[in-house]
């Protein structure tokens, strides 16, 4: 939708998240992501002030190809008593070679005086300079008014001034920052409209998290006349983080009716936040709106009945128009319906089977009694349905014994060992394998022993490993409960174990991961050993 | 404040949340927690319909005693055909006995025919009938009308009798459920205007977060003339959650000043957020506003140069308020002021010394670019800043070896044991420990051999222990960074270890916890054993 940006700063404000780290190579493979959400501006981070992002501006000169979206540099106006042309850190802005700059300025009174040291006066003069200064050199310039709302309350003409100033200068819009994010809706709307009206220029909206209510406050805003919208990604950023932009867009298109980006554009928002948080290696959070793995899920058998009837009459939106999927959830709350349409999901027909549907419903409230949790762990429970509808589990092997060693010398890394005894396909087999850890090692020994009956094992890896400590107040007795994320390259599950000793629960859903692998993904191997051993 | 309500129902919708799994000694607990944030109303389950709330009920006439909440019961109107009296739920909620009684009600006409597949009319009467029966036994009875502002869309006619005749059969509010979670701010204020106007009924308000704006719609609610609110503690809830009732409830307070709570009951809020997580289960989400670990926690390096001079210049407000503190975070983007500030939160003066900050700074830097973070762990970057204060490591062995081996014998569960070599005091020793995991087991062997020059050690205890796999593309290569968390009953403290192998990082956050607790707790063990190995 011309005439309207949506404008991304993951790379550069929600960069400054707590845990938030990311190389050069990230940036960049970000970036590439950002860009299938459509959105119209990507802020790569601040040249000069920032070496990682320095080298980004000159990589990404040759290795990103944006279709949808144009690179921003961000920086600050220039320094007090300084000239824009003789200010290193703009001359830097220009050194990145973007063609849209983006300064922060400030416009709260108070901050000129007390952090800038500087004059009200010198302060719109630094604004205008360098705004002009980036603009006769050709570039697109927006300019964020820091502190807008909070300078409007303290000293609204002097905050209007810095806008009028920035567009005089020739910005092309003026972004009024809720910096400090203490805003609500109402009053953003109050103050944009003032705005708007006092000033006639074209505006901006930045709001940060932090009474939350940044999503609703960019929507007032633009209500109010902004057309410009900055937010990152799964709302990273500083403190409470920025406004999500996905939250934003997603609003402000299927309940505003703007048309802001495409419509495969939007199917794409769930596969792009979840790539986005693999890079980042922060978890997702599941409740995030639109895009969280719990945002379409359902528990309550209640629910569940009706789901079952028409999904429209507890879905705000058709899930598959952010990328995302209806899930119901199988839990202690799980009635005989939560299973049927969670067995349906993985394939199974329970239809008409009253009896399978009770003794899977007991069996899991048991469990999840004794800590196990379906809920995150479709691999387990896809296995577990398996048992019951087959009335015998899937199984590669049969477990004689294990046993895993690690050992340290003075402040050297560690090495594990891991040896096992079992059978497969009826024939005894001894391995033993290496690792990084007791989990590792077994996942070597395992692999070891099984990969001539089960060649495909070589396509399966273990990404990710995540541990919960349950009941901790009991001490070593506590409970472990521990979650494997594997993947084939083209499809990941996840499975679970538990029990009070980690390796041990940790071996159970590795066991529940190959098998999973091999029992579910589509090229399964010719069981050549099968031939061999079968007597 | 009289005439309004904030109405808490974390044990009953906020249960629905993924993940969520809460014994009837927990809701017990939580009810506890709840009180004391001065809420009026705990909806504690639904009796009937879930054999754990009738339990909670059971309990909670002789276990608990609230000062500030009243305690509801949940359940729905009665069954289309059947009279209120004789429908066996309905009685359900009168054995509850409660003072308060809230009834969920169709207000969607689609929903009434085809979910419940019963008459408009039939509907209505369903309504009245329970409400009219339930306040003929003195019961304080709320309406909960689902799915109304989908159904005020729908059939706003239809969705205002249904307030309507609720009000005529007794009912004290109505309080007007976005179910389905899609509204937006705007809509909400003209939806809940018109309803007032139409109806002259007291409204409240109960909103969902799947379009990221469930706080703001409340808001906007209270704005139109809603004087009841519903939400969860830490917006728990199924799909999105509900609205977060911490942010509601400050927001309401702090920004349009309405005295809800007293200043003892705000400030608990932090301590009351964090307890509920301990108990639920559930990692509590850090950017969340107000009570979130960064929700007041400042990176950029700019910010912190700022913040030395006036934390009001970059804070919405005081965190004290509620709870939470000013954080500095401490990382790549940490300059040498944030360094600074960091020492200071920690005890040492660093001010005039920078030297030694920039040395800091540096490792710092180099430590998080192989995979290390000090944001989360204040106890390994103190031990850190000691080392580097001190000129040699805080340290209270010298390791020579150790190893840990864990065995499993078919599906019985495995046994760790470690054995440690060290020197203490100058000392040589050799301690073996047990336990449920290779951490454990060395924990265990640890604690043998320190404890006779460390007798404080007893009151250490692991309660938490987070593994990431970092780079988790360059499969065994990865690299694992290890989270451990410790208390001593009073303090609890987070230290990091980092390596390519799971134990031996695990090993590294561990020593690392035994020396800072015996390092930085309060009453220091006599070092009784020093006299006896002085040589």
């Amino acid at each position: 939708m011309s005439g309207f940006d949506l404008y991304d700063t993951t790379l550069r404000d929600g960069a400054q998240q707590e845990g938030l780290h990311l190389s050069v190579d990230d940036k960049l493979a970000v970036a590439r992501l950002l860009d299938q959400l459509g959105v119209g501006f990507i802020e790569g981070g601040w040249p000069g002030a920032n070496p990682k992002d320095t080298e980004f501006f000159r990589r990404a000169r040759t290795e990103l190809v944006l279709g949808s979206a144009r690179l921003a540099a961000f920086g600050s106006t220039r320094r007090a008593g300084v000239r824009a042309c003789d200010d290193p850190q703009v001359a830097a802005l220009l050194e990145a070679q973007t063609p849209v700059v983006t300064l922060v300025g400030k416009s709260h009174v108070r901050h000129v005086t007390d952090a800038l040291r500087t004059s009200p006066a010198e302060n719109l003069a630094m604004v205008a300079d360098t705004v002009a200064h980036l603009v006769a050199h050709g570039r697109t310039v927006y300019l964020d008014a820091e502190h807008f709302f909070d300078g409007y309350e303290a000293d609204p003409a002097y905050a209007v001034e810095v806008v009028r100033v920035a567009a005089e200068a020739g910005a092309e819009a003026v972004v009024l920052c809720d910096t400090n994010g203490g805003m609500l809706p109402h009053d953003i709307e109050r103050v944009v409209s003032a705005t708007a009206q006092r000033t006639g220029v074209r505006l901006g909206i930045h709001c940060h998290n932090d009474t939350g209510c940044a999503v609703a406050n960019s929507i007032a805003a633009v209500r109010a006349g902004a057309t410009h919208v900055q937010g990152t990604v799964n709302g990273y950023g500083e403190r409470t983080g920025n406004a999500d932009l996905i939250a934003v867009t997603t609003n402000l298109q299927l309940k505003l009716g703007m048309p802001l980006v495409s419509d495969g554009q939007l199917a794409a928002t769930v596969h792009v936040s979840h790539a986005v948080s693999e890079i980042t290696n922060l978890p997702p959070f599941e409740r995030a709106p639109y895009v969280g793995a719990s945002a379409f899920a359902h528990k309550a058998g209640l629910h569940a009945s009706a789901l079952r009837v028409d999904p429209d009459l507890y879905q705000h939106i058709d899930p598959a128009l952010v990328g995302n999927e209806m899930r119901t959830l199988v839990s202690d709350m799980a009635g005989r319906a939560s299973i049927e349409l969670k067995g349906r999901e993985l394939g199974y027909d329970l239809a008409g089977r009253p009896e399978l549907l009770a003794r899977v419903l007991r069996r899991v409230k048991e469990l999840e009694g004794a800590g196990w949790t379906f809920e995150a762990a479709d691999a387990s429970f896809d296995l577990l349905l398996h048992e019951e509808v087959q009335g015998r589990p899937a199984a590669l092997f049969e477990l004689e014994s294990w046993r895993v060693r690690t050992d340290a010398e003075g402040s050297a890394s560690a090495l594990s060992e891991a040896t096992l005894e079992l059978r497969v396909e009826g024939r005894r087999q001894v391995a033993v394998g290496e690792g990084n850890g007791p989990v590792n090692a077994l996942d070597h020994a395992l692999r070891q022993a099984l990969t001539p009956a089960y060649p495909r094992l070589v396509e399966l890896e273990l990404i990710d490993f995540r541990v919960r400590i349950l009941d901790a107040d009991h001490g070593t007795d506590a409970t472990t409960r521990v979650l494997i994320d594997t993947t084939d390259g083209e499809r990941t599950w996840t499975t679970v174990g538990v029990g009070p000793n980690i390796v041990h629960a940790s071996w159970i859903a590795l066991v529940d991961s190959f098998t999973f692998g091999m029992l579910r993904c589509p090229s399964r191997a010719e069981p050549v050993a099968h031939a061999a051993v079968a007597r």
